[in-house]
């Protein structure tokens, strides 16, 4: 068995030496011409900028709240959660950091490579992507790996591995700072360009001459690109930690279930690191040449990271667990993870009929097509939950039912999880994509690039749908493990059998105070996308008097003779989208502390229900409409329907512009949020337990 | 105690006395010139036209599903669950059918009035809805208690009460199909008619030469009028029939509650009669005057029902029911349709800060004046929902929890919808006072009626605020409500004591079969919302193709010497209105049977937790974004931010597009849908008990 603890920090270890070996890779193509350069260079100081002071922002809360974990939390487990704390948000950090520069760097060199390339262009893109999926999956490993043996989590003290909790905690607050900060400023900046620049000024997208363009380029880096890592990072660690301490459950025999012995424990770590080396596997595999569909080539690659992680789940169900039924479930979640990209692309996909009919809509002007795209944006929700829940139930029943059942839910979201790394390295491409036109076109190379950056771009669009169906799906799935985790927690500290706390008269569905618990719950994901939303109206409102200013006040601006102060807009953005972070954030900690405190441990269980169900439904709602409104206004500037210019393109915009805030920056914060609430309850579970109204 | 049954009928009887001396009294007053019957008399048409074919189509699926549950219900009471279905479903048309009437004919007599005496119009406005109001309520408690007498419910055969839920799945069923049909046909109207008049042809709101404009005039009647009377007849009977099985469990000592007897049946019952003739008070009270703002007079009106209220309630607690915790319950229903209406207002209102920040968002673009629209939107839920949830808290804590507590929270509930009457007269006023602001237009009276109309309007908004405030939170509660009817149904039929259903192991919270349940069942509101919406958009197409034919094909038309064809953008849009309101009715009615066979009758209840929380929330959401959007384009009219004409107001009227199928279609719908299911679960019951999947 000593061998197979070794394989995650080795597994950790490869998946690190990897990304030193593509940053390399990266850094030594051509980066193009001086001005390419130059302009580069802005982005990356922008960028840099940004997470410097995000990160001073962040660690002040987190200082404070580890010393406020150090002195609330039980003496025999307060120093490892506090540490446990700071480590988690120092690698959230550290990962998003590292894969963020990566990709900067990969950007000039993908737009240098579609001037002579193209095929280049797709390998440089995606490797660089590749960086950042693979920093977060060795962080989450390394970390979780090298905590687990200085806490002394063991065969003889496996009950240590619930100190990890303080890692989860840390990881999932600081990202979700980070995912607001990024959000906040990326659809800000984007928004504001727009509203000065195409629709006030009538210039073109990412032209020099706008104040805000380096703002919006910074955006996509610290918004879609390290705002999704940190998203990711968040999920991966939560379910790694979560579905660990679970295991402790599943150690010992619940009536005829035999129990996995340390076994229960090691399993979601051993899942995580054949997710590693087959995240490595699909990234190598993934080569543009000039001729292939580029499709083809990312196909080929998630393809390869699937059957390799198929193989290794079977041995490791048949030979490491000695259950088979895990390996179904598994299974069962690899299958979800398809499914459900394919119904995202339904919804989204610019082929199908709701962008087809959206774009339509567009043609009696923006508020129908608001409207239709909202319709769509709501029936998007519905196949992929019912989805969901019916993969939990069959995955119950794989296991025969019970309290074992649990264990079954969470492998199979361990399963879905699993693709993580090559799913996060498709998406970090997409913004990689974006970034090398908008250099292009700021370089004045736009025209040579053409052709090819459109077709990066479209394959671009496709892997971003990809991973918002598979990061809803693994969302909404890990977000019931935790739920799991919390209950298992309970029984831990009651020192009551497991099926005694789930069938507990207090965890009755239909008491007035459960019901009120689901009912607080609900409101919170709304209460929440609505200060994030709002943040970003305000932080774009700013930009837009800026550039307004800029165009009034620097003479020669717009006729191309003057230069204008993209660092100002740079900065505005930064200080509005760091103010607009706190608030949210604030209330995600608040309110669950309260529910645990005067509703007490049961009731917060039917908040966190709450709070997960419709807070899953509202993030698919928001990613699925952005997304169909941002590719029926695609399908317009392809020539259809009047093409760009038209009435009804810029009636496409004026749903692209409501889509963004939704799906690139309430939409995503959903996700951390909807775990986070639950790793923090889990963590402060003895402090309710001592302290809250037990009703 | 007989004299105490006789209250109800009576009740009834007086307040359909009184419906006829309201319309006797608006009949007699002066219709106006030539020019303005005329167009009063194409509305009439337009609206009973619209009513006979939606009804007809109603009745094809009514007679079909009152065979269905003949065939189906058990032998002891198939008969009168039918007979019930069906009398549900023909109140339901007949009360909206009568109150729509009045309506129509105050309209034209209220502009007239406008012209000479503004106070008098107020009271012909307020009349005509108050009609509405009370045929409602009457027609509730006529059916209620006629059927109750005919099915021989009495102290001797208190269960027998159970057989009136079929004529509350009547009345549910048959009041959604009126909502959705008329709420899509007056949204589908009125879009149609301002895309092509205002923004394309550049003609005024309710211009004669606009083929869709009578079209909307009828819509604002089957809508906004006949829609809404259909939503509060479901709720109110709902409401009564769901309290009154419930009161099944209360009649015996459960510990050491004694038991309230029959009066536990009675007690819903004389509570909706006092509300009855607080109701006909409030009416006769309301009574405008040159002088007075007619806010004042309104206010007068609702204080009179609450001050009457409070008092008989104080008498029915204590000497009828000897409990005066069921007083103070009653309170704290009262106080939350306060304090609901009090939020509501300060989201939608002008004069708050979220009208205004919508209003100036509209100065960067209609994207950010939407966007900032959906961040309150979101945001206005909260607050509401917290309320009613620690209404239900306090409620159920007033009668010293467990078990009893539920009817405490039953009491809170009759409590809030007790002011139906009064709220309604106050909500039907809204649109009889747009229509006569049309009529006066039309029959180019517009500008004699000016500055009163303008004020009409004004007192008109905010009794819709209050309206949609008011609603929201009663249909939250009673959807609580009737799902502890449910459990309380399940505890008579296994014959299992009702402490043991509600802490029943299948009933907990936390097993992946109730997830999944709550999970499925948060999908539905999603579903049908996005269809309702994408009905409104396809009939609006419609709409808008008919309106440009005419203008390209009647020569003369748009230069006024030629009439539209009025009647044939009628025939369309009920034709389309009628089609779309089918498919999210049956998914409604498909679903909760669904679930209840292939998971029990355990999980369907966490399927309808699922869907009342969820659906509640969106109709917030879908309420308050509409209604600020509404009211920022108004404040921009009234000369703020640029005024009428500016690219501010432009912007404001496509947010204003935007929230129209939102909160007069789907939102108000939701409202049914939450608690149609759960009738239509408590009637099918027996099925699920025998035939389902139990886990």
């Amino acid at each position: 068995m000593d061998a197979v603890i070794l394989f995650t920090p080795l597994a950790g270890v490869f998946a690190l030496i990897f990304v030193g070996v593509l940053a390399w890779w990266v850094i030594k193509q051509d980066p193009g011409t001086a001005r390419m350069q130059e302009i580069a260079s802005f982005i990356q100081e922008g960028a840099n900028t940004f997470l410097r002071r995000e990160f001073r922002t962040i660690a002040y809360f987190m200082v404070g709240l580890a010393v406020l974990l150090y002195i609330l939390m039980p003496k025999d487990s307060h120093v490892e959660i506090a540490v446990g704390f700071i480590v988690g948000a120092l690698l959230s950090m550290l990962a998003i950091t590292i894969g963020m520069n990566v990709a900067i760097r990969a950007n000039v060199r993908t737009a240098q490579a579609a001037r002579t390339m193209p095929g280049k262009a797709l390998t440089i893109a995606f490797r660089g992507g590749g960086a950042m999926g693979l920093t977060i999956v060795a962080f989450n490993l390394l970390g979780i790996s090298i905590l687990s043996i200085l806490f002394g989590v063991g065969p003889d003290n496996p009950e240590r591995v619930s100190m990890l909790v303080g890692f989860g905690l840390g990881a999932s607050l600081s990202s979700l700072f980070a995912q607001l900060g990024g959000g906040i400023f990326t659809k800000a900046a984007d928004v504001g360009a727009d509203l000065v620049g195409k629709v006030e000024v009538g210039i073109p997208e990412d032209d020099p001459r706008n104040a805000a363009v380096i703002a919006d380029l910074v955006g996509d880096n610290v918004g879609d690109c390290a705002g999704r890592g940190a998203d990711l990072f968040e999920s991966g660690s939560d379910n790694l930690v979560a579905t660990m301490i679970m295991g402790l459950a599943f150690m010992n025999p619940i009536g005829d279930f035999p129990g996995y012995g340390f076994n229960a424990i090691l399993f979601p770590l051993l899942t995580r690191s054949i997710g590693a080396v087959g995240a490595v596997l699909g990234v190598m595999v993934v080569r543009g040449s000039g001729k292939r569909n580029p499709m083809a080539s990312l196909n080929l690659g998630f393809l390869s990271t699937g059957i390799f992680s198929l193989g290794a789940f079977f041995l490791l169900a048949n030979y490491v667990m000695h259950d088979m039924r895990l390996f179904w479930c598994l299974c069962l979640g690899l299958f979800g993870a398809l499914a459900s990209a394919l119904i995202v692309q339904y919804y989204t996909g610019s082929g199908a009929r709701p962008v087809q009919e959206i774009a339509e809509a567009a043609t009696s002007g923006p508020g129908v097509n608001i409207i239709i795209g909202m319709a769509y944006g709501f029936e998007s929700a519905v196949l992929p939950k019912i989805l969901i829940a019916l993969i939990n139930v069959a995955a119950y029943m794989i296991m025969g039912g019970g309290v074992v059942g649990f264990f079954g839910i969470a492998a199979a979201t361990l399963g879905i999880t699993e693709m993580k790394g090559i799913i996060m390295a498709g998406d970090a491409f997409g913004p990689i994509a974006d970034n090398a036109g908008g250099i292009a076109q700021m370089s004045g190379i736009g025209e040579e690039v053409g052709r090819s950056a459109d077709v990066l771009d479209a394959a671009g669009n496709i892997t971003k749908a990809i991973t918002k169906g598979y990061s809803m799906s693994t969302a909404l799935m890990t977000s019931v493990v935790i739920l799991f985790t919390y209950i298992t927690e309970i029984s831990r500290h009651l020192n009551m059998p497991l099926t005694e706390v789930v069938y507990n008269p207090k965890f009755a569905l239909v008491t007035p105070i459960n019901i009120t618990g689901i009912m607080i719950g609900s409101t919170i994901p709304f209460l929440f996308s609505a200060q994030a939303i709002r943040a970003v109206g305000r932080t774009a409102y700013k930009v837009v008097e800026e550039v307004r200013r800029q165009f009034r006040e620097i003479p020669g601006l717009l006729e191309g003779k003057a230069d204008a102060d993209y660092a100002r807009c740079v900065d505005i953005a930064t200080r509005e989208s760091l103010k607009g972070m706190i608030l949210p954030t604030m209330w995600a900690v608040v309110f669950p502390v309260a529910m645990g405190l005067i509703f007490g441990v049961w009731a917060l269980a039917a908040f966190l229900i709450g709070v997960k169900i419709i807070g899953a439904t509202l993030a698919m709602f928001m990613f699925n409409s952005g997304g169909a409104w941002d590719n029926a206004k695609k399908f317009i500037e392809d020539g259809n329907l009047g093409g760009k210019g038209s009435d009804t393109h810029r009636s496409a915009v004026i749903g692209d512009t409501v889509g963004d805030p939704l799906k690139d920056t309430a939409g995503p914060s959903l996700h951390i949020l909807i775990k986070l609430q639950n790793i923090l309850a889990i963590t402060l579970l003895p402090l309710f337990l001592e302290h809250g109204i037990q009703w």
